[in-house]
């Protein structure tokens, strides 16, 4: 395997440069065998990485950017003003093919807006979708999309991101034959509106899927299916309301557990259970969402990230660009339109 | 204030009638100031009554019903199909005004159809919407709606879902002027789809609603809103994952304190916290959702509701009938309307 460039956003995320520079150290450290593109202010990035090594430094690159992308700026001004910007320049990276994959912890509209304008949708696919991993039962995961790219989506759309999804789940938690359900407010035939109606039609007509049916809400988190598909007004509330009552339940048990000396202590020995517990219950905050459907790979790493957080999501990155899954979404996106004709 | 006749199906619910009819024997005892009118088969309801004193048993009457709507029947066949069943009856006797509410937990299309159809909506409501209380983080509780009568929503109907929210929030919990939010991906004014966009500017411009603006998945449980709108596909599926996720944290719990005799014994005491915990996270399954925005007070408890949910479910439909939410919300809708002549 040849080797692979990420180009990483230094100055995203609520928490600025030091949380993610520390993330990227970790991860060129860590991977010997990929060479990194550090985008930003190259003040804030020479002193970070003069802890190198020289081996280590030699897989780095500096790519200074004079703009930063404001967190609450709205995507349009992201487009038109901030063109030096270092969000901007790790997808001009990988468009010109000089990155495999970029991440960014920065303004989320913003980075959906300048990808689709920047590196286009593969042929086949109308919109890029994101999608994150969330726990199951079982210990699995499923992939739920889309989180919030899309607010309105057609049948078709929503079609193209069960195959997507299906791709994905393939490539990245190696599933053969990957489940694939769409999200909808009854099990019936009969419920739900006629957007998922039509796709649900045409999954039944699409031999190359293994397509399960519909699921419940209920039903993301019970192992049911790899895959579930919705729009990204919906999935990005699954998302979020799944994520408020997580913290809820961590809010109340320690709540409760200031009730009396005995709970207190409880409490305490039971905090770590319930930190691993949280942690895989808040997947929003400990996954990247990969952005999927376009012609590179771009993760989001939470804006809220740890440095953790944004560590994984640069792993995530590597993933996905050594699986190749934007080539391997286009030949399944061609295969199932020409079973279709 | 006069005696209320509350109506009760004694045949819904996956458990059948012994729980409900276990249940229902409290509430009489209970509520010495109400009369209830027990729908469904004599024969099952009979030697229950009979375990009331006399004075229980002269507020109690039985009306026989013939059919059952079945748990998986489609909505259109519990219509045409099931004019004797214990579900009509129930509606039937609020339609007539010989009950003051109903309850039951039975089918819920089925029920939503029907009552539509019996009950007919408040004049300047074009649909009615489910809603339910669910927990937030002070010990509050937030009115989400729709959680699933309608999934295609209009902007008229979501600015009409808030009227009917704050309403019910106000008589309900007493609170003065309840805080209406409406559900959206983002809070920022640019984000949403189109209905969304244009209920946010039929709030801001009704004077008598204290309309706060957007607020996201996560903010449900927050306390920043007691009312959250929605339309029914994305309410459903943001109460259902919440349940979801609330059922993975305890199954989590179970899962991780098998791990050694410590986390065993760990996991034994910590039971009754998260009993008490869990009961509070999963709102659907221990609160009725009440039908609003009809002529008529109707309470569904959950199908798999225990006899203490569908007591609550009881309560809450005398509680909503004492206070004449539908009257008020009425009331409500007629004033807000000729604010914005």
């Amino acid at each position: 395997m040849s080797t692979l460039t990420i180009a990483l956003d230094i100055m995203g995320g609520d928490h600025g440069p030091p949380v993610i520079l520390d993330a990227t150290l970790k991860a060129i450290r860590t991977h010997s065998d990929c060479q990194f593109i550090l985008c930003g202010n190259q003040d804030i990035i020479s002193p970070a990485i003069a802890q190198l090594n020289d081996a280590e430094r030699q897989r780095v690159s500096v790519s200074h950017c004079e703009q930063v992308v404001d967190m609450g700026e709205p995507p349009t001004s992201a487009l038109r003003n901030k063109k030096q910007s270092s969000m901007r320049r790790i997808l001009d990276l990988v468009d010109s093919g000089e990155a495999s994959a970029c991440v960014s912890a920065g303004n989320t509209g913003a980075l959906l807006t300048l990808a689709y304008y920047q590196l286009k949708t593969l042929a086949g696919v109308d919109r890029p979708a994101l999608v994150s991993a969330m726990p199951t039962a079982s210990n699995h995961k499923v992939f739920l999309l889309d989180l919030g790219a899309n607010v309105n989506c057609t049948s078709e759309i929503l079609f193209q991101y069960g195959v997507m999804g299906s791709v994905l789940a393939q490539q990245v938690e190696g599933i053969e034959s990957p489940r694939v359900a769409l999200l909808n407010v009854g099990e019936e035939d009969i419920k739900g509106n006629p957007q998922v109606k039509h796709a649900d039609q045409m999954f039944k007509n699409a031999p190359g899927i293994n397509y399960i049916g519909y699921v419940e809400g209920d039903q993301i988190f019970t192992d049911k299916a790899d895959v579930v598909v919705t729009d990204g007004f919906t999935g990005n509330v699954a998302l979020k309301s799944s994520e408020g009552l997580a913290k809820l339940v961590v809010h109340e048990v320690r709540r409760q557990s200031q009730r009396n000396i005995f709970t207190r202590i409880l409490g305490k020995i039971a905090l770590p259970l319930l930190k691993s517990i949280y942690n895989r219950m808040n997947p929003d905050q400990y996954n990247g969402a990969s952005l999927i459907g376009l012609r590179g790979t771009v993760i989001k790493s939470h804006g809220n990230a740890s440095s953790d957080a944004f560590y994984y999501a640069i792993n995530q990155a590597i993933q996905e660009a050594q699986m190749q899954v934007p080539d391997k979404i286009r030949t399944k996106i061609e295969t199932v339109l020409l079973e279709q004709l």
